[in-house]
């Protein structure tokens, strides 16, 4: 019989289904093999490494003799660790500022420069270090991260992800139009070759040559054994503008061959929009430039999606895409505010996105937050005549509850990039990917007044809590912090 | 001559106007007897305790034998205290909770019940306790505070307010109608003598007979000296659907009478609008109730105005009536969005308010952040040609300046409580209350990097800041943290 190798005791809190939180006081969640072995109430006598454990429904599980028992905070609970499907790790340097612009100038401005940075590997890795390690403190246990367009820096900051431990998918991003010559691929040929190198060396391929494991030397251990599972890469052309029609094509094709994830951007920002008209007056919508090229698929997260017409949420729908969600950018680059409502009645996939440095805080509790804000304000608009975001067809709107928020963040997250089987809540077969959470952690922003349930606690950490109530993070079963 | 008995060194950051932030590096900042005497870059020799310091302008300034100099961090700054003008004291206790309805069901069922436990003083001195104490912690060295209908919790709050430092404005908040049993005031008359008992302690005046002081013992040293300068009352009716107009009237009395300032609520939310018009048709507005019974003055702060029409900003214009805008709790209340910037080009005085727990966040800073988002957003409505907002006359809506924000949590908050000689920016003869601030410290949130200069460090503390990063807080020169 096989025996679990941890089990957790005491409040256990994830949301098996959309906007139904389960809440299990003095549950037992066991673990064999990095896997959720089960997860609930025990009827037990012995518990003890060597011993076992008896669940309500009858099972009885043996504890391995190294089997690690771990106790939760007193007031505090394990939640599935947070998926982020949308954040670029190179613009973790300047987070914070930078808010006096939209979009396009925006990029121009800050976000390229910044990026062109990256040719310098130990550069790169100082600053994925620092963003990798910020994201796990605050819970992110599963994130999908764009480089940029230099294969090496973005190779290494896969083995950098998954070395610290992270479930990590990452982008080497493709530009080879409208972008500074700085920072722009020689052609549409070079991008793909480039491309297809960073694939082949993500994958293990060591053929593939890359000088990523050098110049990673500094701070980055690439003789250990990366604590986390393999990074995956993802095809991540930039957005329209700046990747050719010719671009574009291979990646889709790519994507295909390899079968792999694909993300971007789209309509985020109404110049964007107007731009990628401009550019591709042969394509009926934005979404439709990345269908006609093979980049809309059952794999593909789109960031924000704020301005996306019916058209094109049928669209989203019919291939099975997801839009990443990522509010604080929205806000803070000025884009505009999602109803992600509708798109989830519509049948749309919608996960979160911290979208760092469009949005300024690298925490994922944060990107929940700023959901259930948006959603307010999109629920006084559309209960209003003058229609405002877009098409008012259907229901009223009815504000994300908090639950559901969190819902996107982690079960939302996992679907979107395909591994919900995976990760995202504690189901049995599930990774062991989890945060733990003490709301009496060491200057905790959150106040408990005796008597208070766990579901209080629970929803002081949603809105108040932040890294310092991180006492534990797991992947793959695997304590990472 | 005098000396001065603390000198700061380093960067010293403030607004001393509307949108200009200043910046002064490798300045010494000198303060004598609570105030600042001088604040600007130096020539000098001698920087010793009983040493002295030359001015730019020339001037001479001692050391006293005992100063104080501190060396601010290497990448910190100093900067005013931010002032919080409107938040409520017993909602500290479930912050972050009860975000699933709007206004008027909010209050019945979260708010009501919650303050009706202060008439139990050691449970209200405990609530204070924590509320005071985050606040300041986050930089609030100045602080509206609404307390609940119990006179003696209400004169306990100024008192520990006072006793941990804070320079604080505290009223007891009135409500004879519309309001549950327990938690009621019997009568109009009732009301306003207990108003006029709580105006009498606060000032002073023990004849008024309370049993602040006995209570308080638990946990706050009523025989010691305050750190802060006494509190202030504040006349503090709830808002017009909870007060009588004999009660309203019988306030705006009471506060010519002490020339005291005034707080309440106004045009937060539309039911609320609704319920006022049901209540008062013989008035022209919401804002007009308040005029009318002499509440509307120059030391008036009336918090939200979300939906004030131009002729209710006329009114506060007239009167020199601020507006306290609380952009977190109209947001998580699901209350709506104001236009800051019209009402500061209308000549309406505004100022910034975290509205614990309307708000979940008692930090000013984030009061900055929500002001910043909220103003991308109108901006984007205002540009529209359906009107969403109220009127549309006037310029284009340029949003918020990340200084035009610190300003409105600084000077726009002294200016609207009347203390703008006193507090806000570091003008010659102002108390010196202030922010340490390290973005260094241990466990901060914020990532710099070499060669950014103090305005990069700034700018990543007004969007990712926290607590952990206020190396120290004083008011009226007096450390306080």
């Amino acid at each position: 019989m096989v025996a679990v190798e941890l089990l957790i005791r005491g409040t256990v809190i994830h949301t098996p289904s959309f906007s139904s939180l389960a809440v299990l006081e003095n549950a037992v969640l066991g673990v064999h093999d990095g896997r959720v072995a089960f997860c609930e109430d025990a009827h037990t006598e012995v518990i003890d490494p060597g011993g076992f454990v008896t669940l309500r429904t009858g099972a009885r599980w043996d504890l391995a003799d190294a089997c690690v028992i771990r106790e939760l905070p007193p007031r505090g609970f394990v939640v599935p660790g947070l998926i982020d499907t949308h954040t670029h790790a190179p613009q973790f340097k300047f987070a914070g500022t930078g808010y006096d612009m939209q979009l396009l100038d925006w990029l121009t401005t800050y976000t390229f420069p910044s990026e062109a940075k990256w040719s310098d590997l130990q550069h790169a890795a100082r600053v994925c270090h620092n963003a990798v390690r910020r994201t796990l403190r605050h819970g992110t246990t599963s994130c999908l991260w764009f480089a940029t367009i230099h294969t090496d820096a973005a190779v290494q900051l896969g083995r950098i992800a998954a070395g610290l431990g992270q479930r990590a998918f990452v982008g080497k991003v493709n530009m080879d139009r409208n972008a500074p010559p700085t920072y722009c691929e020689a052609s549409a040929a070079e991008s793909l070759a480039e491309t297809e190198r960073f694939v082949k060396l993500v994958l293990g391929d060591a053929a593939a040559g890359g000088r990523g494991a050098d110049a990673a030397a500094d701070g980055v251990c690439v003789d250990c054994a990366p604590l986390g599972p393999p990074p995956q890469p993802v095809i991540t052309p930039r957005f329209v503008p700046t990747c050719t029609a010719e671009l574009m094509a291979g990646l889709g094709a790519l994507a295909k061959e390899h079968n792999l994830l694909v993300t971007s951007h789209v309509s985020e920002n109404e110049g964007e929009i107007a731009w990628v008209k401009e550019l591709h007056p042969e394509a009926p919508s934005y979404t439709a430039v990345y269908d006609m090229m093979g980049l809309l698929t059952d794999k593909t997260i789109l960031a924000h999606g704020v301005y996306l017409r019916q058209d094109e949420r049928a669209l989203f729908k019919a291939r099975g895409a997801a839009v990443s969600h990522c509010p604080l950018s929205n806000l803070q680059l000025r884009s505009g505010m999602l109803n992600v409502r509708r798109c989830l009645e519509e049948g749309v996939a919608v996960a979160l996105g911290t979208d760092v440095s469009g949005g300024a805080a690298p925490s994922m509790l944060s990107a929940v937050r700023e959901a259930l804000k948006v959603s307010n304000m999109v629920s006084l608009a559309e209960r209003r005549p003058p229609q405002r975001f877009g098409e008012h067809e259907g229901k009223p709107y009815e504000p994300l509850s908090y639950a559901e928020a969190f819902w996107l963040a982690t079960v939302g997250g996992a679907r979107a990039l395909g591994v919900e089987h995976l990760t995202g809540d504690f189901g049995d077969g599930a990774a062991f990917d989890a945060v733990v959470v003490d709301p009496d952690a060491s200057g905790s922003p959150i106040d408990l007044y005796e008597g208070e349930p766990p579901l209080e606690a629970f929803q002081k950490w949603i809105q108040l809590g932040d890294d310092r109530n991180t006492a534990g993070v797991y992947v793959n079963g695997v304590g990472v912090l």
